[in-house]
């Protein structure tokens, strides 16, 4: 994929998968090597990547599964991968990116042996096209996505993020760009990983923008003071009743957007038909003490404990539309887009 | 003054004034040594002390001024003095306790040199017992919010801070001690200088708590799930009309606690009663560069460009109760506390 970096942060280096980190990405140009499946999903629970980057992750996790599995009998071989896929899907619960990926591949898996059960060099040469099919998918959807996302944005249209909707945005702003649309930017920084700050602002930067950068305290003020025309965020998950979870922060945004007349349109591929409503969805909760650092350096005083939720749940009252790959949804409504 | 650090964060030592550098604190114990009115001019421009401190700085400040002018004759020494308390005025435009600091200094003096203008040791004697009264007076002040704002606290209540509220909250904290009430507190660490995370979560472990820690975009999802029944602030400024100027974030606090029906309560010694209205009050906007760094490191990409309004507005339908020495007072009739 021709593009800024982080489209393509995932990557196959002879036997192992390579993971760009986005902890520390754009101050360090990082690679993790996972020479193993339990590398991969390790690498996802730490927050070495993150948004888009676990979809491609768990692809890449089910091929080196599929190595891992080549001198297997076939029904020990499809055992494996089930295990592996379980193993991914375990890492983190909130976005089903890497749950569908893993069951796409695994239906695709099951569709090539209609005619009989793959193993060695055959299973792992189907996982790899299943996986590049995968890939290739999401982004055709996030470019589809990115054209209904773009026309709903006005020639010159100052639009704030919140943290980092990775394909998402780039579809947007890739398709902006087609239709010869001028646009700006104002990031929150996205504490406590700063993906705003240091992802979504470096690529944007990369793409030909001059992001301003506020924190996430600041949104409020900032749409009160008219900084901003358009608010617009990923979502990690949307429920059939047009709930969108997205990362903590997300439910301040829309209310300030609400508040001060601004639109807040939330970007997902497809609402999901596993989750009828929010109490369908796992917040994932981490170690509080993420809270406490900044870029590894402790920013609390000692004493205190930390609270991260990582995901905040923004009612569809709240939300203007939710684009997905199918066009522009009243949230109330985005289950009819299936 | 008896109690946490931060309490006693302005000293004179021999013939300088060190004041806490509250931009380190608590990780470091740093004093800055200012020599002359001048340098605590400049220390209060680059927050070496905010929130109450910049107060006790400009009482200091005025002593330093009344030294510099000791062998001056009285007419040059009351104009310098004038000047140095311009100058102390002229440092930070929002709240506006270093503007009623230093006239209330030379408005002592004046009652002082009703007999005959003073100079020499005699204004030196005078300015210092002026600076005095006005520290105590603040204390004083401080002391009885406290009691008001502590009655709106039931016992147990979880109470959600942003920044640090200084005076007022260590008054209220020891009101509702006094009176045998429990307390937990939520911080938001307050980016870019990390003030809740640092001198909020000090003091208060300080003062017996083991406070709660998010960041700033979680504060929707916090009241959202409940972790805290109160939401409480102090205000830079509180306007004739009830508008209450206070820390950038202050805002998205006030909506997320109206939409989750969580009370939110401002904190200040007395509405200004040369603001009748929000548009009488200067909004400090600090260099954006401050939004890019945590305590020194580089949090951003290269290419962005940082956007930081101090302060933000609150209007009085988003504040519950404004809390004064006076009492407890309706936002929209808090000018009648005068």
């Amino acid at each position: 994929m021709n593009g800024p970096a982080l489209a393509d942060s995932v990557r196959f280096a002879g036997d192992a998968v390579e993971i760009l980190d986005r902890r520390v990405y754009p101050f360090e140009v990082r690679w993790v090597r996972c020479a193993t499946s339990e590398d991969v999903a390790v690498a996802i629970e730490r927050m070495v990547t993150q948004s888009s980057g676990p979809l491609f992750a768990a692809t890449a996790g089910m091929v080196l599964g599929a190595r891992e599995a080549r001198h297997d009998p076939p029904a020990e071989a499809a055992a494996r991968l089930r295990a592996v896929g379980a193993r991914l899907v375990a890492t983190r619960p909130t976005n089903n990116h890497i749950r569908d990926a893993v069951h796409a591949v695994l239906a695709e898996l099951a569709a090539a042996q209609e005619d009989g059960a793959l193993a060695g060099d055959a299973l792992v040469a189907a996982v790899e096209r299943a996986a590049r099919a995968h890939d290739a998918a999401y982004w055709a959807r996030s470019d589809a996505l990115g054209e209904h996302a773009a026309s709903l944005l006005p020639d010159g249209a100052r639009v704030l993020t919140h943290c980092w909707a990775d394909a998402y945005l780039i579809g947007t702003v890739r398709a902006a760009q087609r239709a010869g649309k001028r646009l700006e930017f104002v990031c929150t920084e996205t504490r406590p990983y700063l993906q705003g700050a240091r992802l979504t602002a470096a690529t944007l930067v990369e793409m030909g923008y001059r992001p301003t950068l506020i924190t996430d305290g600041m949104v409020a003020a900032a749409l009160s003071d008219g900084l901003a025309d358009v608010a617009l965020t990923a979502a990690d998950r949307v429920t059939l009743d047009g709930h969108v979870i997205n990362k903590v922060g997300t439910l301040g945004v829309a209310l300030a957007a609400g508040a001060f007349g601004v639109p807040f349109y939330a970007l997902v591929d497809a609402p999901d038909p596993q989750a009828p409503t929010a109490q369908d969805v796992v917040i994932e909760r981490r170690d509080g003490d993420e809270v406490l650092y900044a870029l590894g350096r402790r920013t609390a005083a000692d004493g205190v404990t930390g609270y991260y939720p990582v995901f905040d749940v923004t009612p569809p009252h709240l939300v203007t539309r939710i684009v997905t790959e199918r066009g522009v949804h009243q949230p109330d409504r985005v289950k009819e887009s299936l």
